[in-house]
């Protein structure tokens, strides 16, 4: 078969500030997933579309050249009690240390009405995966048949499972390739990665957390904002209502960063308890995820209050096959961190945090790794409390307690504690891109 | 075995602009020597060099470390007729149409008593390969062992033949490399290639003739001069003594472009005729190659005409086989191109000529294609001449007339004639670099 392109050619193009035309860029995901271009072919592509950028129109183009390449999943046969099609909202995190929102979120919006199917992943590196968390929970399965998984939204209305290998597979192939090249900070590759499994995902809307700060893959206000607008447009290009919270990531999120000791936390959420922060951006993103659904006049705040969002909950937890009532895995050994000196705790640094929880055993740095559901850290103090000192302010958690030390290496410059008086200024949602 | 780096962490501190240590470069050479650093790693790493460049320092060590990666010459043994070390000087070019300088010039070099080893390549893409030439005398090899190659330079002087595998295998591979990745046209890369394989030969001295021009492979003359200043930096560094001239590749050199056809025209020059463009820049040349063999009183162009560079040619070609007084090959066909109007050759486009002998089959497209000794295009006027409608400007020359219509097409827009009076402007040698 002859190709129609020349990869040699299109890299040169990207290599010299040019632009690619629509057919080339089909061409070029179409013929990377065939493996006509190269592996080391499509990195040296990637290192000059890092380095020289592409446009809008190109993006878009790669976008949909990637959701070209697999299945599309299609909610349409969703049916509301009245027999209508049933709106459809997602939510994704461009992830952070103890973000554990999709938990409470994902319940809390199915509660009125909106069907909420959230692919998830595994975590890798310092943030976690929503699919460790939960995996933490006895039975509880990530795997579901797409009839099953329709049956769960039908019925339920919230799903929190693992995304099929037949979503975009150019995505799954070439972000394989970006991670041992150098090339996974290339906004136009990770807006494009993010959208093109969200849309092959067929939501009917989209809210965005993309965080930014220490413990965030965006370090700089900058680059997360124009992520941010980047992917706005391409899910309006793709006819999918998007918006994107700008959320900082300077600070854990809630008091835990780990597996089961999120759950713990985000049924304390459902509860109608749980950390301020995380009850914020919970009811923050609900809001945005129902306004993008058509629903404007649902109070979340309250649906966490009532028990609502804990019923759905334990019906989403039960119809995956876990016990919503069982009993945690809870780690072996532990090792409290105290307080130095007397004062206010003026910062926490989220990426000191997420490696330790990493080290402890929480994460994995290879993919075939296996997290221990009960390692993490458990934070007795955020910024703006007051602590005296020998008061805790973390608890370690591992079942391999050798894992301590290089935990402790991780937080030696993590907490920052200043004279009484001293004010942290930290807000949580930075800015709302639509 | 535990690795002192990671490929990742060196990719993204040249894509951040950052500087590699002498550490990091050493190790990188070396395992991608060894295989351990991928492919598609080094090929982002390769266009990140491209895009974002290298410090001085950072191209020496590179070129140092692919030095180190291989086998290194040394001519130490060669001894004048007094007893003493003999001196010995080598040519790069970086490639043009009809650049059959090295064909006189090592012979010629050589009637001064400087040992001239000239390890060559063949061609590929439209500028013709030294060996390709030299393999239309019947009879002459290429290959030559390493005792081989010393005893004729002890015998003759001169010797030109294949390099061997063992100098600087990181650079082969490299190579290969970059030729599928669109990351040739790097000049750190191109500079470090050319430099290391050169520095491995072993030579004590070195001239580069960096071409510059449509017909060249840096068409941009602030580029070529870079590459020229950035090779003599690296020769220095290094201890060789390097000399760079940058010269004009607009205009094919001679009237000539194929392989027996060139070898004819060499053989005109070691007679002491041949056209005024190859003489003045064998001449040239030699002279650059004797000051660096420390020789400032020669005179290369006596030499020429008495007949002294013509011994050293027979004797060289008879050393590795050939008949230097067999009758060359003859292409079967051939095609006359005339003026289409009475005036002044202005111009004559080299890319074009070169594309055109190429596709007579003169060169080739793949490592593994076979080129004919006999095709090519004869000029008959060059820039300046006085030419009448209907006379021949080009005769095209191909054992395969089919390959006669593309050829054609090539030379199209080639020849430029304006009216009586006009002059071109043309300098061979545009700066000499040291």
């Amino acid at each position: 078969m002859t190709e129609l392109f020349d990869a040699v050619d299109i890299i040169r193009t990207k290599r010299d500030k040019g632009t690619l035309s629509p057919e080339q860029i089909d061409w070029t995901v179409d013929a990377y997933t065939r493996g006509v271009i190269a592996d080391e072919q499509m990195s040296a592509l990637n290192m000059a579309i890092l380095l020289n950028g592409m446009s809008r129109a190109e993006i878009s183009r790669w976008t949909a050249a990637m959701i070209a390449s697999g299945e599309r999943m299609n909610f349409s046969s969703l049916r509301t009690p009245s027999g209508g099609v049933k709106a459809t909202s997602d939510k994704h995190s461009t992830g952070g240390v103890g973000d554990k929102i999709t938990l409470p979120l994902a319940p809390l919006v199915a509660v009125f009405g909106v069907a909420v199917p959230q692919l998830s992943g595994r975590g890798l590196g310092h943030t976690g995966g929503t699919l460790d968390k939960l995996e933490s929970i006895p039975g509880w399965r990530a795997d579901l048949s797409n009839e099953a998984m329709m049956a769960q939204l039908q019925d339920v209305g919230a799903v929190i499972c693992a995304a099929g290998a037949g979503l975009a597979p150019a995505d799954k192939k070439l972000y394989a390739l970006r991670d041992v090249t150098g090339t996974v900070e290339a906004i136009p590759l990770i807006a494009s990665s993010i959208m093109s499994k969200k849309i092959a995902e067929g939501t009917g809307s989209l809210v965005l957390d993309v965080k930014v700060g220490s413990g965030a893959f965006m370090k700089d206000a900058t680059m997360a904002r124009e992520l941010a607008e980047t992917m706005v447009a391409l899910g309006k290009d793709a006819g999918v209502h998007t918006v994107a919270l700008l959320t900082n990531m300077d600070t854990p999120l809630g008091l835990t960063a780990g597996n089961a000791i999120e759950v713990e936390e985000s049924v304390e959420v459902l509860a109608g308890g749980g950390p301020e922060d995380v009850v914020e951006l919970t009811v923050a993103l609900a809001r945005e995820m129902l306004a993008g659904a058509g629903i404007h006049d649902a109070d979340p705040a309250a649906a966490l209050k009532d028990g609502r969002a804990m019923d759905v909950w334990k019906r989403m937890i039960a119809a995956q096959g876990g016990d919503p009532d069982a009993a945690l895995p809870v780690a072996k050994e532990s090792e409290v961190i105290y307080a130095p000196a007397d004062g206010v705790v003026v910062g926490l640094d989220a990426l000191s945090v997420g490696v330790a929880a990493w080290r402890l055993g929480a994460g994995r740095a290879r993919k075939e790794d296996v997290v221990q559901a009960g390692a993490g850290v458990r934070m007795h103090a955020k910024p703006g409390a007051m602590v005296r000192a020998g008061e805790p302010l973390m608890t370690l958690l591992t079942d391999t307690p050798e894992r301590f030390e290089r935990a402790k290496e991780a937080l030696e410059h993590a907490v920052i504690i200043a004279p009484e008086g001293a004010r942290p200024a930290q807000e949580l949602i930075l800015d709302r891109i639509s």
